[in-house]
């Protein structure tokens, strides 16, 4: 089956997930909601804005694979762990690379920022509105894990389950990190980019949260091994799409200003590849590091740099090895020994990933 | 047996627990470093510079009062997640407050930004250095949930100290924004400042350590409730000792400048009781108000204000409390049936916590 005609395959199983995920997402907020009234409110304004929940469908859909059928509930309920980590991430993030918008409304810290404007409090708007968005993401951090622990999952599972969970969260972390040491350290390679979308997200978006799934549902290593493989390669490529998107994206539909990578100066593996098949044009490579300078940059500087990246090729080999990742993942995929309607789903959860457009 | 002599009784069983809980936190710190170098090696230099370690030993006495005896490697090992959680609260509020130092280095973020600035990196220093220590903060919040889930102890041990354990990191974030909010909004009410000491260090320092320990032994409901009353009170006097050596402390002793709280305009109960004392007595209360208000704060209004706050008998005021609350605290211990050895280390811990001078 291509990935594209399976994009189009039939979807009530994945939407029986949708909909058991967000009723769980709705009843944990709301159960916490008096516990930190303050930053709660912020925390679930967030969560409920929007997202594609992609983790916790690869992470439910691992656990199918590899047999999970008991304590269905439990596991939709230890999920919503994935999509706090993710807010965690999201929130942390706008507070590092100063983002004013995130799912197309201001940012945490805009928001806290905003109101203490309003209210005319003591103090700098902006420190303030930092500061509650670091607790705004250490609460959604801590409550990540109280979801996973709570979920009422056998003890076995969760002590499975806390293998690639740790590993996890420890990566995304470090992932975030590498993303500030490379803007720092002005590095452009091609390595580093790729290492730090490996980290940052094809493991943390699609290879652990399969392979937290499968952990739930007590995997043989076999299986474990091929899912991870297929989750690796099909992270790495939704990393890719990002990319993309990040620089090609329609603001409509992103919720994000157009170019708003190039802005931020993004060390992405499109961009390595620009600068690495630009290096006898110096006119090109001056335009490709006006946006790695970390200074402003102009729309009409987007707009040349978009050019630029097709001119140069660097889309075309961006798309080209998207594809042969999807290639070799769903391969991986097809070594498994694992429950077939879940393979379906899987596939097609894997050519959404790689195929989207926001 | 008054407080102070049980100061200098017999030491041996807390200096036994600490040389183990030393060990199990290095080992841990260890074990842990190559899963993320760049950000582990200030996050051990953090938690092996310093510290009292207090909440771990209320945890571990709490565990030995209500009859814990089996599995001890393993509950010492769990207890690492108290110091690793009380890191990120550290690292994270040190950015808040912007302070320079703690335990007598640069904070996690000086020492970030001095990195950035030492290799002439790209971009600002102080937002590398802020977002980098985000980032250690964020990995001892992840890695204290490890350390409590991965030290081998018995499912149902685990269940039970998950209650104290989330409501505990929950209060700690939630004390923290209220210390943000009590500044921005001027709130200079002695309610408010005692509800964010319950909150920010009663319950997570004391109390809730003794709730995590006595759920670890598997604590009948009366020993937890007469544990958590002792906790409540001397972890209130723990908070006001502390405003008291925030003020007047030895800036040999505490590694922190002379009057840091007054040149960080904190909202103490100690400052509230000062300036209610000082309502007709207009030029004193301009004189609390220039600490208060968050501008710079000379050598010599923190020589005057300490003057003051004596003078006022704001300080004495603060002394009769911890005294009052010390004396009801013991006697909610008094209360509790548990182990005799635990109840004498217990009375000894409270009297360091209430008569420190660091």
């Amino acid at each position: 089956m291509s990935l594209l005609t399976s994009v189009n395959a039939r979807t009530s199983q994945v939407d029986d997930f949708a909909v058991l995920f967000e009723g769980a997402l709705h009843d944990f907020l709301h159960s916490r909601h008096d516990h930190a009234p303050e930053l709660a409110t912020e925390l679930r304004g967030m969560v409920l804005a929007g997202g594609k929940r992609i983790r916790p469908a690869f992470a439910w859909w691992g656990w199918r694979a590899a047999g999970g059928a008991d304590r269905a509930d439990a596991v939709v309920r230890a999920l919503v762990a994935l999509e706090l980590l993710q807010c965690c991430a999201l929130v942390h993030d706008d507070v590092m690379d100063r983002s004013p918008t995130r799912r197309g409304r201001p940012s945490v810290h805009e928001l806290y920022a905003a109101r203490h404007r309003r209210e005319r409090w003591a103090g700098s708007a902006r420190q303030y509105g930092d500061s509650a968005a670091v607790l705004v993401g250490d609460l959604a951090l801590a409550w990540a894990d109280d979801a996973l622990v709570t979920a009422g999952l056998p003890s076995d599972a969760l002590r499975r389950a806390w293998e690639p969970w740790q590993a996890m969260r420890t990566e995304m972390i470090v992932g975030q990190h590498l993303d500030l040491l490379a803007v720092a350290r002005r590095d452009e390679s091609l390595e580093h980019a790729v290492r730090v979308a490996a980290l940052k997200t094809a493991a943390y978006t699609v290879e652990r949260p399969l392979h937290l799934g499968a952990a739930l549902a007590g995997a043989r290593p076999e299986v474990v091994e091929c899912l991870r493989a297929f989750g690796h390669d099909i992270g790495v490529a939704f990393q890719l799409r990002d990319d993309l998107i990040g620089v090609f994206g329609d603001t409509s539909v992103t919720g994000k200003p157009v170019g708003e990578d190039l802005r931020e100066g993004k060390r992405t593996p499109l961009m390595a590849m620009a600068l690495s098949r630009a290096q006898d044009r110096p006119a090109a490579l001056r335009l490709l590091r006006r946006c790695l300078d970390g200074g402003p940059v102009s729309d009409r500087t987007v707009d040349d740099v978009c050019a630029l990246l097709v001119e140069l090729g660097a889309v075309a080999a961006v798309e080209e090895h998207i594809e042969l990742l999807a290639t070799s993942g769903l391969a991986a995929l097809e070594r498994a020994v694992i429950e077939d309607e879940a393979r379906r789903v899987l596939v097609r959860l894997a050519g959404r990933a790689v195929t989207r457009t926001t």
